[in-house]
Formats: C-alpha cells, sequence, structure tokens
C-alpha cells in the first residue's frame, strides 16, 4: 500500500485546516498525550496503531468538514465510538497517517416520541443512554449487550450490534427507522425518520447499517421504541444434549411467541470456569447440579416476558417447563422468584467471558448456523477438533435463539504460546469456519469483520457477492476515504 | 433516450439465442397471441407497453442466460411477477425493443425448515401459495395483502410489499432472511441462508429488496415463518376524530403488544360508497351507526392475536376497549363473535377499493407520515384541499397502526376528465405530497416508485439519496439491463 499522504507539509496543513474548524483543543496529537493510548488500541489489545491526530467534531456539520478536508488531503478516515470492536474494527493502523474520528462528543438526545414510538439521538450515545432515555419516557430500546455501558449507538448500528433479545426485537438494524449520515465526499444525507414504511428508492439506511463505517460515517440516528414489558419470568434449565434444547427453543417458540425475549445457552465447560473462578456467581445454579456436584451438558438461561403482568409471564413459563420436563427435552429448572434472582441468572451468563479470560488465550469465533443444524454442528465440529487437538478445550455458550455461538477454542498445553499458538488459531479457525460453511452458516454472526475477518471473508463469501461490495464500495467512496482496509 | 438494439438482425439472433437456451415454447412474441396483453399492461391500465418477446425462463440458471443475452445485445430487461404492480413497475416501455421477463415458471417450494422457522421459495411462487405452504407445516407467512392470490413473492420482494399485518411482522423486507439473485452482468449470486443473524459484510439483501428489479432479479428467497396465533379477536369502532384513534392505537400497542396484528382506519366517505354500492356489505357497520343511520367520522378494524386462546384475545381486548369507551376515545365498538363476522368486518374493508373504482378515477396516494403527525397532517392536508376545490372529495383510509395511509382523491365534476383531469391531478399531487413533506412523510409508503412516481421522487428525494442510488445503480447495472426507467 502506498501511503496516503505526502508526510510533512500537507500533514502539517490538514492539521491546522482541522485546528481552523473544530478548535484546537479538538484535534488530539497522540504523540504529545499518553492518555490517547485508548484510541488507538483495540478492546481486545490485538491491534495497536498510531493516528496523525484524533479529532473530536462537535456536529454532524463538523464531521463533514473533517471528511472534506481529509479528502482533499488524500488522508483516510477511521470513525469510533466507544472504541469496543471485537474485530480491530476501529482503531487506526500502523502507518500514523489515519485521522481517529471520534464521534463521543455527539452525544445529544434529539426527541423522544411516545405516540411514534421512536426515539432520535447523536451516534456519540451511549447505548445505555439511549437506554435510560426510553426508560424515562416508559419506553423500551431493546438493544442490549455486555459493553452497553462504554459502546456507542453509532457504533452498534455501522455494526448491526446484536445481544440478548434479537430473538424478539431483531439486530440494531432492525430497530433503526432513519439515519443521517455524512459521505465520503463530506455531504450530509439527512436521513433521519420516524416511519416503519417507506419505499422511496434503495435501502441506503440498511446498506450504511452494518458497513463498519465504510461507506459513510453515522452521525445520528431515529430508533424503535417498544412498550416495556410488565412481568418477567426467567429461568435456568438443565438440558441433557443439544437436540433437546433446541427442541426446547422450538416449543418456547411456539408456546410463548412474543413473550421469549432471550434463549442463552452455556455448555458444561465454561460454567465449569465460573465455578472455579467466581464460585459465589456459580451458586445459583446450585439446584441444576446432580447430587455428586456434576453440573449439566448444556445450560439455558431462558426470559419470557408479559405485557399483563408478572405472574403471567410466570404461569405462561411454568406451563412450558412442566411439558418439556415430563418429555424428557430438560432435567432441572429453577424459575427466578424475584428480580435479584433473576439477576443472578444473568450475571452467571455474563461472567463466562471473565472466567474464561483467567484461563489464559483463546481463539474465538461468534458463528451463527441455522437452529435446525446446531445439534449435528456442535456434535461435528467438536469431533473434527478432538479428533486433532485432543486436549483442546472448547468454551461454548451465546445466543442459541439466534443460532448464535461464541464457539471459542483454547490451545493445548504445547500450543499456548509463540508461534505454534499463531499456527494453532490459523489451524481450529479453518476447522471451524469449514463446518460453519458446510451448515450454510456464518463465520461472523454479530461482531462484524474489521480487520480480523477480513481475509477469510474474501476467502469465503461468494464471489458473486464480494465484486458486489466492492463495486458499491467503489461507488460510493472511489478515493478510499473511509476506514480503508476494514471488511473489504 | 437512444434505442437499445439495432433494430432488425440483432434482433432476430437475440430471439433466436434465447429460443435455443429456453425451447421455443417459452420465448412469446406478443405481436403473434393477443393473450399476451396483460403481460404488456399495468394493473390500473395506465401504461400500454410492447416488447420484443416475452420469455419465461425454468430455474435461476436460465434466468442468468437470459440476462447475459439480453447485456450482450444491448436490450434491456422488465422483470415481471404477477404484474400487479400499482406504479406502472412491471411492463415494458412503448419501444417494443424490451424483453419482458416472466417468473411464473420459477414456482417451487423449496424447503420449509419449521425447526428453523424459515422456508425456502422461487420468486414465481403465488403470494398465497408461500402463505398456504406455511400453513401446511402448521406456520404462519404474515404478509398479507390484497393481490394475495395474483402477485408473487418475488414481486412482493423487489417492491417490498407491505399489506396488513406490518404493524406486528414488518414488511416483506423484514421477512426476508436470504436471496438467490442474478446480477446485471447475469451472474447468480447464491445469497439463499435461514440465518437470523449475518454480518459479513454489506447488506445485499436489503439493497436489492425493494430496488424494484433495477439492481438484480430475484430468483429466490428464505422467508421468516411465525407460530400460528391459537386465537384471534377482531373488532370494527368507531371513533369520534382522528386524534382518538392515534390515541387509541398508542393504547392498543401498549395493552396488546406483538398481539396488535392489524390497525386499520376508515374514513366516513369511503364506508358511504360502500353502503351505497355493496349494502350487503356494510350491513356489518350497522351497530356503529347513530339513531338516523349516520356513519361515524373513522371507522378502525382492529386485530388482536393470542398465543393462548380465542378468548385470550378477546379479554384482552375487551378490556381495551372497555377503558377506551370509558375514555371517550371511542364510542361504539363491536366485536366479531365468530369467524364469519371476522371475515364481515375485513370484507368491508376491502370492498372500499371495488366501491371507489364504481365512483370513477381518483387520483391516488399511497402515503405514509409518523402517527403522531396523523392527526395534524389530516386535518391540514383536507382544509388545503377544500380550500382549492371545495368540491373534490378525500376517499381515506388505510394502515393507520403504520402511519400508511391511502389518500385519494377524486376531482371536482368540471375536471375530471381529459386535459382538466390531467391538471387537476398534477395540482392535488402537490398538495398532498406538499404536505407529507412537511410532516417528515414519505410518498410512497408501500407501492413504489415504479415510473408514476419516478419524476416526483427525483424532485423531492433529497439530492445526496439521489446522488447515492445512482452511484449504486452505476455500479451494478453500468449498462442500464435492469428494468430502466424504474424508480431513478
Amino acid at each position: 500500500m502506498s501511503p496516503l499522504v505526502r508526510p510533512g507539509l500537507d500533514q502539517q496543513a490538514l492539521l491546522q485546516a482541522l485546528r481552523d474548524a473544530l478548535g484546537a483543543a479538538h484535534v488530539l496529537i497522540a504523540d504529545a498525550d499518553d492518555t490517547l493510548e485508548r484510541h488507538l488500541v483495540d478492546w481486545r489489545k490485538r491491534y495497536q496503531g498510531q493516528a496523525l491526530a484524533i479529532v473530536r467534531p462537535a456536529d454532524a456539520s463538523q464531521v463533514a468538514t473533517v471528511i472534506q478536508l481529509c479528502a482533499r488531503f488524500g488522508t483516510s478516515v477511521v470513525p469510533q465510538g466507544g472504541n469496543t470492536s471485537l474485530v480491530g474494527g476501529s482503531v487506526p493502523d500502523a502507518t500514523g497517517t489515519q485521522i481517529v474520528l471520534n464521534l463521543s462528543r455527539l452525544n445529544r438526545v434529539l426527541a423522544v416520541d411516545p405516540a411514534n414510538l421512536s426515539i432520535t439521538v447523536e451516534a456519540g450515545c451511549l447505548l445505555a443512554t439511549v437506554q435510560s432515555a426510553a426508560a424515562d419516557a416508559g419506553l423500551l430500546f431493546p438493544l442490549s449487550l455486555a459493553s452497553e455501558g462504554s459502546c456507542t449507538i453509532g457504533g452498534n448500528l455501522a455494526t448491526n450490534a446484536g445481544g440478548t433479545q434479537v430473538l424478539r426485537y431483531g439486530t440494531a438494524r432492525e430497530l433503526c427507522l432513519g439515519l443521517e449520515a455524512v459521505t465520503a465526499q463530506g455531504d450530509i444525507w439527512h436521513g433521519l425518520q420516524g416511519l416503519r414504511k417507506d419505499n422511496t428508492g434503495y435501502d441506503l439506511r440498511d446498506l450504511l447499517i452494518g458497513s463498519e463505517g465504510t461507506l459513510g460515517i453515522i452521525t445520528a440516528a431515529t430508533l424503535r421504541l417498544y412498550p416495556r414489558p410488565k412481568g418477567q419470568a426467567t429461568a435456568l434449565l438443565a438440558c441433557p444434549d443439544m437436540s433437546a434444547a433446541v427442541a426446547l427453543l422450538e416449543r418456547a417458540r411456539y408456546h410463548l411467541d412474543a413473550g421469549l425475549t432471550a434463549y442463552e445457552v452455556m455448555a458444561h465447560l465454561p460454567l465449569q470456569l465460573v465455578q472455579q473462578h467466581h464460585p459465589d456467581v456459580a451458586r445459583v445454579m446450585a439446584t441444576l447440579t446432580s447430587e455428586d456436584g456434576a453440573l449439566p451438558a448444556w445450560v439455558i438461561l431462558l426470559d419470557n416476558c408479559s405485557n399483563e403482568s408478572e405472574v403471567h409471564a410466570q404461569q405462561r413459563l411454568q406451563a412450558l417447563l412442566e411439558q418439556a420436563m415430563q418429555d424428557g427435552l430438560l432435567t432441572q429448572a429453577t424459575l427466578a422468584s424475584n428480580a435479584s434472582q433473576r439477576q443472578a441468572m444473568w450475571h452467571l451468563r455474563e461472567t463466562i467471558p471473565l472466567s474464561e479470560r483467567a484461563e489464559g488465550l483463546m481463539v474465538k469465533h461468534d458463528i451463527g448456523v441455522p437452529t435446525s443444524a446446531m445439534a449435528v454442528f456442535i456434535n461435528d465440529t467438536e469431533q473434527a477438533i478432538k479428533a486433532r487437538w485432543p486436549q483442546a478445550r472448547i468454551i461454548c455458550f451465546g445466543h442459541l435463539g439466534d443460532g448464535n455461538l461464541h464457539y471459542n477454542v483454547q490451545a493445548p498445553p504445547d500450543q499456548s504460546s509463540g508461534d505454534a499458538s499463531r499456527a494453532f488459531e490459523h489451524a481450529v479457525n479453518e476447522v471451524v469456519f469449514d463446518h460453519v460453511q458446510r451448515f450454510h452458516g456464518t463465520l461472523s454472526a454479530e461482531h462484524g469483520i474489521g480487520v480480523l475477518r477480513r481475509d477469510e471473508l474474501v476467502k469465503r463469501k461468494p464471489a458473486v457477492a464480494l465484486s458486489m461490495m466492492r463495486a458499491i464500495k467503489q461507488a460510493l467512496d472511489p478515493a478510499g476515504t473511509l476506514n480503508p482496509g476494514r471488511v473489504l
């Protein structure tokens, strides 16, 4: 790759122009300030970049100015929200020539419209801020994920974030009604609207959503809100095998319908790790363990919401579970009888990544397969991995209701560092992604492509789709100004 | 516009190549057969075209061949499903040089996957066929609209069809998981998949959906299925004014949540027309009329579904209506007590277009505004129309739950034919669309752009959006092979 700017004078001129436009206080030079490091390293600390500057525009108009200036100077831009990408999507490359466009100052809630069940927010709002603003109006913004206290809604939309309530409410894409965005030419597209239906031309909104900042910079969004459920019932269930867990999911969909808001799965091993590293947190599973203290093969965490009452939510769930128990789909069940028990159950699920981290490096995957193929996929992939690396450990958990698993593999001890570890990562990716492909699945269900999965995408995505994607990128950003090297 | 083909020899060579590829029986020459007329005239009989031939490929591979041949001969292609477009989207232009690509032979249901709640069908399947295939598996495909017995699922997706259950289940876009499509280069994109989450690159699926055959030819789709509701309650309600109708909608969303599957509105005048032309059908409103036989200002048709039972659906609805009645949001209510009463209520709604037709020509609009702006929009637009044309009649009905109205205006008697009628159409469009724009609405909520709304789109869509759309069209179909003159 050739450098995008001529070093020296041009860079100084760009920086000066940026300072003139945004004010010197909002054009930060990383060299001068170690506290800026967090803008240059990704969440998992796999990618360390450098930047010419980190700029913090105040509004869409200043974002447009930044893009215009960068385009004029042939400098590329890396948009950044909360910098919580798990695939290296929001840090600059190592050249030190890129501008990091941090959107954290675009943090206003612009409007809440209860009669239209919608909210309009700027892109730099934390996801938690959007949730709170909805709650303050007695409504629900249902997007919910682990990093909600630090990720931004702009990043959620740019990566089409998923999370724990997709089953009922959909991903970030399905929660978005309208967008405001800045194009690669530095024009503002005013596409904010609160309509449920609009068939006036190509779906630019959904094209920008999930494009990871490579086709435009999202500066604001109008989002769907929902009534808050009046009651919620949460259960922790022991399933004998994955077939039973999938059969129970099918029944839950029929029986609970839209009430079913979450259906999470946790395998034996990740739960063991929680027991080991966070025994207090694991205590909520006490009733699910056998007399000799053994954990079940799979534990399901299920939420049923009701628009009537807490009691109604409980009764509907209880009826489902009693029948499922009789039919052998589950062996034990615990219903949360109050809010703190419910939180304890969710805390178990949320503590898995932490417990996993205590065990050292994992090769992580965020894969999806149709739920009807899940049991065979799980079985075949595990067999293939164990056949080749008998000592590898598989940490499997995730959003079974959406067919989405976090499928992490730990190398055998003799391949856990250095070159051997890199070779293991490469080889185990091959095995996992080959199986995903065989079952018509996806190599990235919710985390996106970023840098981490780019080569894999190019290798496995159908050539026709790649060629359409490249044509679109070339059409909308011919100079390669926006987040180059991500996705494609 | 310059002609796309050199007449004569080239056309004959193309026809011969098409015959060789599809068999002579599936390359139909309109001149030779009057029964082909239905492929050349649109549903509303506003657009009469000519075609070089109507071709009927058997599968995606033959569709690809047709596109390759047409591209090679510089001939453009008009894809056609059930030819039920209301905006002239699926008939050829008047030049007689275009190829009509009729997809009716791609009519197989390829797979039903109950455990994944999905169905895979070819594009030429009638919507009713998809609904039946789902029902045969005990499941629901919720897309439902007036032309479901003659429109195809490919057309529904190409135009992002809406209908009566969008409120709960979304438009065609939201019901689609994966697509197979043929590009302008005649390549097949194999994008059929049954995943709820997939973040591997740009959203080509949603870009093709709603692009009206101008970016690719949809040949098959994997669609979401839902559990069939176990009970349904339907009510016909009299509302004193639009503010009350919108306030009742807001309550219904809170109280019924996902149970609320339809919320249709019908104004006084269209109901009068049903009374006049189809008195038997209007009888279902008997309990809503006042003692002197006057109809209410607005009638609401509401469906509440339950995943528990018929009784549960009724009880929940009844509780909502009792409170709303006390609070003055409605003045009369009739609940259907059996399936035939429910059908009679829906038949009332469905008979409006027929009754309207008996009254002569209407200037039709398919507009949307945020529901929170609906009452003011209705009031202001009516005032503006009546101020200028006191004798104009406004026939207003539609999907209030989605903020989508069919807002049709009949010219005063002295402007109902010839040049005066065309001038009236132009002028009333201006008034309606100006108001739509003022309330941040859409000039086409569910019917799309086609030919009918193209000039209006270019006039009213933000320039930045138009320029992105043109860049995408140019990138994916530089030769203009696919449905030229539609949308853009």
